[in-house]
C-alpha cells in the first residue's frame, strides 16, 4: 500500500558551547562542542501535493533550511508542515531539527533508499548553506548529552556523549537571535573557538553534567554571548544551588534545578534530557 | 551528597546477519551487520559491599562477562543486581545489555569521570575476551535498527541506521545456543562471513525495514543457524505476510506483523524498537 503522507520527530538540541569549524565541503562543515537534546522539539509531515509549500506552525513561511531539504529530497511537489513545541530561533537548534524531520519523513514518502545518516546528511548542509546552524543535526539524530568531538555531518563527525539520567531541563526565553551575523563577524569567531576548544578539553577530562553545565555557563560570560537579563537570571539561579547556562546562541537560559527562582524572571518551560532522537513516527 | 547506589537501564539487540571481524586489540575486534534494538533489556543496580558479588535475576551467578567490567571499572567491593526482561542466552544481547549497564551504574558510582563510549568500551571489551558477544554493545549505546558498517567498540565501531518508527517486534524463545562454540568453528565462522559480507553490502543498497527482516531470514537459512522449530515458524508467519526472522545468535524468532501465527509456536512477547539506549536511570 502506498502512503501519501508521513510524519517524523526530531528533538530540540541546546548547544552549551562550541568552535566553530569550517571547511569547503559542506559536510565536513560543522562544530565541536557539547549539547543537551530535548524531549521538546518538532514533528514535521510531508505530503504529496500540487506545488511545493512549507508551513511552520500553522503559517506558510519561506523556511530556507527545510525548503533546501525539501528542493533536494523531493521527487514530486510536497507540502511540509512542521509543528514546533519550543519558540524557533531562541536557541533550540530548530531550524535543524526541521530539516532533519522533513528529510527522515521525505526518504520514507518517496522511498529513497537512504540511511538515517544518509538523508540526515542534507539537513546538515542545509543548515551550513543557510548558515542556521552547525552541530545540531548530528546530536538530534543521536540523543543525550553530546559531546562533538569532530564537527560534520552525521556518520562523519565523531561524537561521545556524558552520561546522565532523563533529567528536567528548566528554560526560560528572553528573546530571539540569529546565528548568521555570529559566524560573520570574524572577532566574535576567535573569541568563540578559544573559549569552545578551551571547554571542550575540560569536558573531556571530566565528563559530568555539573561540569559541562559550569563550562557552558563560563563560554557564555567570557564570549559576552549573553544579554542583561540572561545573566541577571544566571546569577540568581546560581545563587540558589541550580546549574544553569545559556542556550548558544539564543537569548534563552538553561538550567537544571533552581527552577523555582529562574521562573521569577519569566515563562517557564520544563524539557527533559531525551535519550531517543529524529526519527520516524 | 554521597550516594552508595546507582541504576542503568541497557536495551536487548537482536542481531539479524552478522560478519565476523577479529583483530588482536579487543577494541578493534568486532563484529559488522545489522540488528534491531529493543525496549525489554535489563536494569542493573550497583551498590558499595562488603565483597564482589553479582546477581543475576535474584540469583547469584557468575557472569563472567559482567564480572570482568566489574573487576576493571570498581575502586571498591560491589553488589551488582541485574534484572532481565528476556531469557538470557537466546540471541537478545543480554551479556552485553548485563555489562553496559553495570559499567555505566559504576561510573557513576565511583565518579569514574568517563564518558559513555568510554565506560561502554569496557562492556565492549568484556564481551570479546569472553566471547559472548561481538557487536551488541555499540548498538545498545545508539538505539534503533543499528547498521554496524565497521567493527569495534562505541567510539571505534561506525554505525548508521535504517530509518524505522517504534514499530512493535514479536518474539518466540526455542531455546539456549551459546555464542562461543560458533565463534570457535573455523568453518562455520567463514559461512558466515560470506554471508555476512554479502548481506551488509544489500542493506546499505536498500536500507529498508523490509529488506533488513529478508537479509536476516536468508542469512540465517544460509548458513543454517537455524533450528528446525525456528525454521517452522519461520515458514508459517511468511506465509501470513509477516516478516520473520532468527535472533543471531540464539534459538529465537522474531517477526513484524503476523504476531497471531507466531504465538501458535510458543509464548509470544511483544517488545518494540527502541530508539533509546543504554543510560543511567
Amino acid at each position: 500500500m502506498m502512503r501519501y503522507r508521513y510524519k517524523s520527530y526530531a528533538p530540540a538540541h541546546i548547544t552549551g558551547f562550541f568552535e566553530i569549524c569550517e571547511h569547503s565541503d559542506p559536510k565536513l562543515t560543522g562544530s565541536r562542542g557539547a549539547g543537551i537534546v530535548l524531549e521538546h522539539g518538532c514533528v514535521t509531515e510531508a505530503e504529496i501535493s500540487e506545488g511545493n509549500r512549507v508551513e511552520i506552525n500553522g503559517m506558510l513561511e519561506k523556511a530556507p533550511t527545510t525548503r533546501l531539504v525539501m528542493e533536494s529530497l523531493a521527487k514530486r511537489p510536497v507540502f511540509i508542515k512542521s509543528n514546533f513545541d519550543l519558540p524557533i530561533g531562541c536557541g533550540f537548534g530548530l531550524s535543524g531539527a526541521g530539516a532533519v524531520s522533513t528529510a527522515l519523513s521525505l526518504g520514507e514518502l518517496f522511498g529513497l533508499n537512504m540511511t538515517v545518516n544518509e538523508l540526515a546528511g542534507f539537513a546538515h548542509e542545509a543548515e551550513v548553506m543557510n548558515r542556521t546552524g552547525l552541530g545540531d543535526v548530528i546530536a538530534q539524530v543521536h540523543g543525550g548529552l553530546v559531546i562533538r568531538k569532530e564537527p560534520g555531518a552525521p556518520g562523519i563527525g565523531v561524537i561521545d556523549r556524558v552520561s546522565v539520567a532523563s533529567m528536567k531541563v528548566g528554560i526560560v526565553v528572553f528573546g530571539e537571535k540569529s546565528t548568521q551575523p555570529v559566524l560573520e563577524d570574524a572577532d566574535m569567531k576567535r573569541r568563540i573557538n578559544k573559549a569552545g576548544k578551551s571547554a571542550l578539553k575540560s569536558l573531556l577530562k571530566k565528563p559530568t553534567l555539573p561540569n559541562f553545565m559550569d563550562l557552558s555557563k563560563e563560554f557564555a560570560l567570557g564570549t559576552e554571548l549573553i544579554s542583561e537579563k540572561a545573566r541577571d537570571a544566571i546569577e540568581a539561579v546560581e545563587a540558589s544551588g541550580g546549574l544553569v547556562a545559556v542556550a548558544m546562541l539564543g537569548d534563552s537560559v538553561f538550567a537544571i534545578g533552581g527552577f523555582d527562582v529562574l521562573a521569577e524572571f519569566g515563562e517557564l518551560r520544563i524539557s527533559r534530557i531525551q535519550h531517543g532522537r529524529a526519527r520516524l513516527i
